[in-house]
């Protein structure tokens, strides 16, 4: 496998955008993407599209091609990707292998959901399709309550606090209001965060991310072709992707996510990096639960100390290892088909140093974990400095 | 890029199995699969899965982790491929691509769709959700009546007759009623097929393929490692993908299809072979009339000539070279996120010799042709003996 770059980026803000469906919202994205880099629509080579839930959410399926062709991607392969919350995180990386194997130098990934356009009830509804139908989902469990299980637990085998919790909600609210793509720009104090209207004990609002319309793109192409098109390629140090059951019920611990171990273990082999040396990072906070449990899975921190990890300031934009310093899938949004290639966007932005009042102070290392479900599809990516 | 073989493959018999849902039917297919090599679940390496519309027709996502964890693969990445009624030979295609650039040895594909549990004006808003919503859909056309057009256009352009149409019918429905797995197992007359209940004119029933369940499921290996795990390997000689617009009225002539086009070629060039050395062929037909069309866009027949081909017998069975000799989508069934990979299963039958009564007379190679929408997608294979 030869190495690999990101040479273009582009992201729509997040946010409910009633006037742009979801291809407006695509092309929107990956013509940001082009612009980035010097790469005309008609070099690409190969196309791929994170989606999780088109056709429920707008009606419309089929919809790599329907969104390749309106980008001037013509002709080429053209595939859609669907794996929950981490759809656009599985595209990049097989866009990775495309471009690692050597089957092909120009590969674009786009990442897109339109999700506001549906009631609340209707969302809670669609996104439980990534749950499992037959069991945990037809006893009328929502994410919400299968994360707020996966809490629980964690509280009592670990001791973690509604406060550690909490503190996630208050770091990431306050990147977010950082960032002009966020959908959500304000701070919260832990008073407020704590004082959340209940959503699923113990998790209240400022546990559960945004639902948003977004999208995000990126290029890839073979490091030792990235300068022909842009002065700042981002390597693909190293990637991962890896599975789990989908019930929850069917894990043998809840407290931890075996597919972002392997994942994660497999990403830091081929990076020949080890968790210390990721100096920032993009986790997938689509609960606040969620987040300190990716910290002890990444092996930021031992099993059960993410909470305090969190609460003690270490993964803020001034600690020492930031986390979510786009302000994560709490306060950025969580378009849930194109967080995975938000999360690239994001380290790309880092690494090459763009990242304005959110820079992080060490970024020559980052990493992303996109989860699908509640962990049965995982995918690490670890980007750093050419 | 290194040879490749299928190693295994098993499908499920097609028709309307109230008993089995969506995973059964999976698991079922691959089981067999997995049965016909010597290769255990624990081995696959990665893991895809081919289907359209499974939260639409049974409301569950997140298809891949959820049948490959089923099935025993466990951990490893499993993706979901969604492009239309080419979602599994998408997925084959992917497939392919991962063990032929050297990243996996053994990698398993399963195509599967569940759709006779919805009534069928149900079904016919799914299917519809593969064309463009925002145009050709809106304005109130079904995949049946985008066919039509194409067909009457076809009549228009080239003197295309119903009687062409028919034939197609009488031919696949002959071959299917051979095939124990088939969905529709009773011959036609062509004055049978001439007087079907029109469906949009000129497409009457019996022009219309089947709405199905059923799952199909093949393991790719390495060819120089076939033999570790079949006696009878049969090698990818030639794949490609290929997309084109979603939306007909985009489209600057709709009597052929350019993704079909552009993904033969590249097959072709790949295997290093040219039409006249197809031996054999599953191509798909949706409608009588994709299949008039695929017989002109592979090369086998010129422009406007595939009406009289058919007619003449040349793609019968016994004919010169028979065309869904497992009866097509048409008798066999179309499952629709199925059908990719089942075309590859059912020339891998007949390569193997073991068609029974279907066997076809030469059947050294042989090309499957898997259609997404009306052309946005196509994938060609072409496999051979080795």
């Amino acid at each position: 496998m030869r190495p690999v770059a990101v040479i273009g980026a582009g992201k729509t803000a997040f946010g409910a955008f009633p006037e742009l469906d979801l291809r407006a919202l695509a092309v929107q994205a990956g013509e940001k993407c082009l612009r980035t880099s010097r790469v005309e629509a008609g070099l690409i080579e190969s196309f791929y599209l994170g989606n999780f839930a088109g056709p429920s959410f707008v009606g419309q399926n089929h919809l790599a091609p329907y969104i390749s062709m309106a980008l001037g991607v013509k002709g080429v392969p053209a595939t859609r990707i669907e794996a929950a919350c981490a759809s656009s995180g599985s595209a990049f990386y097989h866009a990775w292998t495309e471009v690692a194997s050597g089957l092909y130098d120009l590969v674009m990934v786009v990442g897109v959901e339109k999700m506001t356009s549906q009631p609340t009830a209707r969302v809670t509804e669609i996104l439980a399709s990534a749950g499992d139908l037959s069991g945990e989902i037809r006893a009328g469990s929502t994410f919400a309550s299968l994360f707020a299980m996966i809490a629980r637990r964690h509280m009592y085998e670990f001791g973690t606090k509604k406060e550690h919790l909490a503190a996630v909600a208050v770091k990431n609210h306050a990147a977010g209001a950082l960032n002009p793509d966020a959908h959500m720009r304000k701070n919260v104090t832990l008073e407020q965060a704590l004082a959340g209207k209940p959503i699923a004990e113990p998790l209240n609002l400022y546990d559960c991310s945004l639902i948003s319309d977004g999208a995000a793109a990126v290029i890839l192409a073979p490091l030792d072709r990235a300068s022909e098109f842009t002065d700042k390629p981002v390597r693909v140090l190293g990637i991962a992707q890896a599975s789990d059951y989908v019930a929850l019920d069917q894990k043998e611990d809840i407290t931890t996510f075996p597919a972002v171990r392997r994942a994660s273990q497999k990403a830091y082999r081929m990076a020949g990096v080890g968790p210390d040396e990721i100096e920032f990072a993009e986790l997938h906070d689509c609960f606040t639960i969620a987040e300190i449990i990716a910290t002890e899975d990444l092996g930021f921190v031992k099993r059960g100390c993410g909470g305090p990890y969190a609460m003690e300031g270490h993964t803020s934009l001034d600690g020492q290892r930031p986390i979510n310093a786009s302000g994560g899938l709490k306060a950025k949004g969580h378009p849930v088909g194109a967080t995975g290639v938000a999360q690239i966007c994001d380290l790309v932005q880092q690494i090459r140093g763009e990242a304005g009042p959110r820079q992080v102070a060490r970024h020559s290392v980052g990493l992303a974990q996109n989860l699908g479900g509640s962990g049965a599809t995982c995918v690490v990516s670890i980007l750093g400095a050419t």
